[in-house]
């Protein structure tokens, strides 16, 4: 297989996964990243299911993309009917997609059961569908779901199904693995039996809920199929689609097929990111060549040989990706771990200088408690600094206090009163806030504003709380992850305490210093 | 393939996951729980290479278990030395495991780079090993790592290492995707042509840095491989191990494999969340099989279709893993998710209802706002009595305040003043504690225990804060979801609001009211 097309199906299929909505306005954001990348086929939304999928069809049509197609997605007509008066088609129509994917029945159970219509019906459907779209100059690609259950379960009329879609005109018979129970071995047979019969492109569809869905995808293009759907991350119902990033990985690297260029997959793990942030879904750490463990190392041994050679330990260059190598800091990467990451930071610590046993034993300390460093190197950073004694010190808290007061039905309120010294000068102030954090967060900065004015550029984009010890209820240790960020980097801190205000105190300020520390390196 | 040993390292090479961490408590009740599930080999981890890990050992020496054996991990002995001299492998002795598992070099490159020594070096290494604890009455799996990396680099090096553990006394020769790198057309390949050569067992351990991990382990077992290795959820280093969880399961209910029993088979999904507690890590909703979401249908014609024949959309009955099918509630499921969400709680909503329409745009209008009642069952299952006046008042809140107070470098205090008025008595009454919810959670609890006694039978047993506008920084709308239990049952609540504190309590009085229904019903 020289060529496959790559067809991206996160804006209809990945939208149904657990915990995803898209605005209009995500959608086009995604598809624009989409044709950037150079995803061949977008499909955009069931037009015929909801006004939000009809606007957003309406606003593509009067763009121009330059690498991709947009594709709309529908049923088969409803049964008893025709095509010309289905509603369902009609919307097809008015999206003005050039090209379509309808789904239609393969499995008589389906027919039966869930259409309650009679299986020659369900052919007619087929056909009047696919070839009234082909004669309004659409391109039709035909999906046939759960086409693997239907093919063990009624072989000849599964086939029967597939050759009406392929007689009517469908450019392209999509095999679906609707359920996602299908392994890999039998996925492979059923390919191997049916490639013969059909005269037009093979396509492959693999939903995840056996774990096998990238494998099946990459054996179905090995077979002869030569467009593979997925959905950015993997998002979809239950246990979700084909992740179509490890797929484009997989392919271009594993098996040097042409479906992206070189120079577009190094924006692979930003792609990965830019659509897990507009589903408003964290990234999994562990994510197959964009996470942020993908190409990170924990164990001692590995560290090692990881320095002596990179293939030792690594199956592609994270680089070919866009993703990158990572020490982590930890009880099992010992003095290793702490040394490359200090050289990574031009701080200059030896193997056996007592410096280096001082700081790895505070930091075995703070992780007993609950820190962890592996996800907050700013935090890392600045620990390290003041234990080596290269850390200014921008100014000193006196105190606090924090007063959220609620009645009946009103809304809450929050305020802070903070007293600091900064510069040599005595500030106390105070400041309301959206809630207890966001109050300290506009103390802190009111009183720190004018001796430091860039501390206006940064923000906080993201904070995670964990609960550490769940029996201990409300009362729990509580660890607060920020994320902050300013026109150039991102970084991140923490802090730990009972007190979910403490934490977020602490992983407050060493946002606030490492910034300071950025922008005031001397 | 009648019979696959299932070969568990959750505690060694799972523990070198991001952000894993285990205690030697950890492991001996990880340990207990495999047993219980009937894993045949338990890697408790590297007795040679930390102390927490040998005090395992020692700790499990002295328990019988009933299902599994226990397996101590090391390496083959160092470069020009003797197996009797070398550390590693006398503190594999001094475990007192009556199993071993050596990993030794397969890839020329990691000889040379890594070890620096010779080839040949490498093999007396490997047989020195291997004899020498087969003479100590070990049983040995010796682990070839980076076999399939090996094998394409220097084929006949490779076969000699692998003859080398195997002539030595070795019982399993474990073949390692060390770099998670192969895809499975490939490692098929290389399994077919080596296995005329290897009489004893072969083995296969994959990492998933490629997305293959499960697909790869179960075509090995189909090629002839009789023993698996992974780690629950796929905890590992990187992008994780084989999930084995997905592994027994596709084994079991795919390909009839006698791995497991049918009735244990059912405590998978406890056994997946239970490890996943320890390891404090949240359990991947999307996860095959065990996930919240693996069996969890939110488009409506998925849903429509599971009422009329489940098998529609499910690829195996929950049932058989321990997992059970959920409804979900939005905007995509439309009126007939909230119908059977509703028929699950024994209230009588039906199709043209007009209430069902009045709840269906107050759900609408709040998910607009942020709330998710997908993840928070309880709190909609209190919005919905509510909305059909379904639901007791327990009490009245006429108002709270919450004071934090934090000086130089004293450890901050958190109290919380409330008004409420409960049966007609007024109560007005404060508390201190570990931050303003753990505050607030006791004082409401102090105001209510006269009244309502089983609210001390409950406790929160986790939540979680996402930041919804990260644009926003600590001024941005956040969803609180907590997660509460008693010796009976878990739910979940949620709250939204700018402000965290306001989120807490709009989840927490949630969590208490829901508790009070369930033992009030009347």
């Amino acid at each position: 297989m020289d060529k496959v097309y790559l067809y991206d199906t996160t804006l209809r299929d990945g939208s149904q996964g657990e915990g995803i909505s898209y605005s209009v306005m995500d959608k086009v954001r995604i598809t624009e990243e989409l044709n950037r990348f150079g995803v061949h086929f977008i499909e955009g939304g069931w037009p015929g299911s909801n006004p939000k999928d009809m606007t957003y069809f309406k606003k593509m049509s009067a763009k121009k993309l330059k690498n991709s197609s947009i594709v709309a997605f529908g049923s088969t007509r409803k049964a008893n009917t025709t095509a010309i008066k289905d509603a369902n088609i009609s919307a097809l129509l008015e999206s003005k997609a050039k090209v379509a994917a309808i789904f239609g029945k393969t499995w008589d159970l389906h027919v039966k059961d869930v259409l309650r219509t009679s299986l020659d019906e369900n052919l007619y459907m087929i056909k009047d569908s696919v070839s009234y779209l082909v004669s309004k100059k659409i391109k039709v690609f035909y999906d046939a779901e759960h086409f693997f259950d239907a093919y063990k379960a009624n072989k000849s009329y599964a086939i029967k199904t597939i050759l009406a879609a392929q007689d009517s005109g469908a450019e392209m018979i999509v095999l679906c693995d609707t359920n996602g129970g299908t392994i890999a071995s039998e996925l492979l047979k059923i390919i191997n039996e049916i490639k013969p019969l059909v005269k037009v492109g093979l396509g492959i569809h693999c939903h995840n809920d056996s774990g096998l869905a990238v494998a099946n995808s990459i054996a179905a293009v090995e077979a002869g199929c030569s467009m593979v759907q997925g959905t950015v991350n993997g998002y979809g119902e239950r246990c979700g689609n084909a992740d179509l990033v490890a797929i484009i990985a997989n392919l271009k690297l594993k098996l040097n097929i042409d479906c992206i260029s070189d120079k577009n997959l190094k924006d692979l793990t930003y792609l990965s990111h830019f659509v897990a942030e507009v589903s408003n879904m964290r990234i999994k750490d562990d994510q197959p060549f964009t996470g942020n463990s993908a190409f990170a190392h924990k164990g001692g041994v590995h560290i090692n040989a990881i320095m002596k050679n990179p293939v030792s330990y690594e199956h592609i260059d994270p680089s070919l990706v866009g993703n990158r190598r990572r020490i982590l800091v930890s009880e099992l990467a010992g003095k290793t771990g702490i040394l490359l990451r200090a050289k990574d930071l031009d701080l200059d610590l030896t193997k056996n200088d007592p410096k280096t046993k001082k700081i790895l034993s505070l930091i075995q300390n703070l992780e007993n408690k609950g820190f962890h460093y592996e996800a907050a190197e700013a935090s890392f950073e600045l620990l390290v600094r003041k234990a080596l004694k290269k850390c200014k010190k921008f100014f000193d808290l006196e105190g606090f206090r924090v007063v959220i007061e609620k009645k009946t039905n009103k809304k809450i309120s929050s305020e802070a009163i903070i007293k600091l010294k900064v510069k040599g000068v005595k500030e106390h102030t105070a400041a309301e806030g959206d809630g207890p954090v966001n109050a300290l967060d506009n103390a802190l900065r009111k009183a720190l504003r004018e001796f430091y004015p860039t501390l206006s550029k940064m923000h906080l984009s993201d904070f995670k709380v964990r609960v550490l010890d769940e029996k201990s209820g409300t009362a729990a240790k509580v660890r607060v992850l920020i994320q902050s960020q300013d026109e150039k980097d991102t970084w991140s801190t923490i802090g730990v305490s009972e007190n979910i205000i403490e934490a977020s105190w602490q992983a407050l300020i060493d946002s606030v210093e490492y910034k300071l520390l950025k922008d005031n390196p001397k």
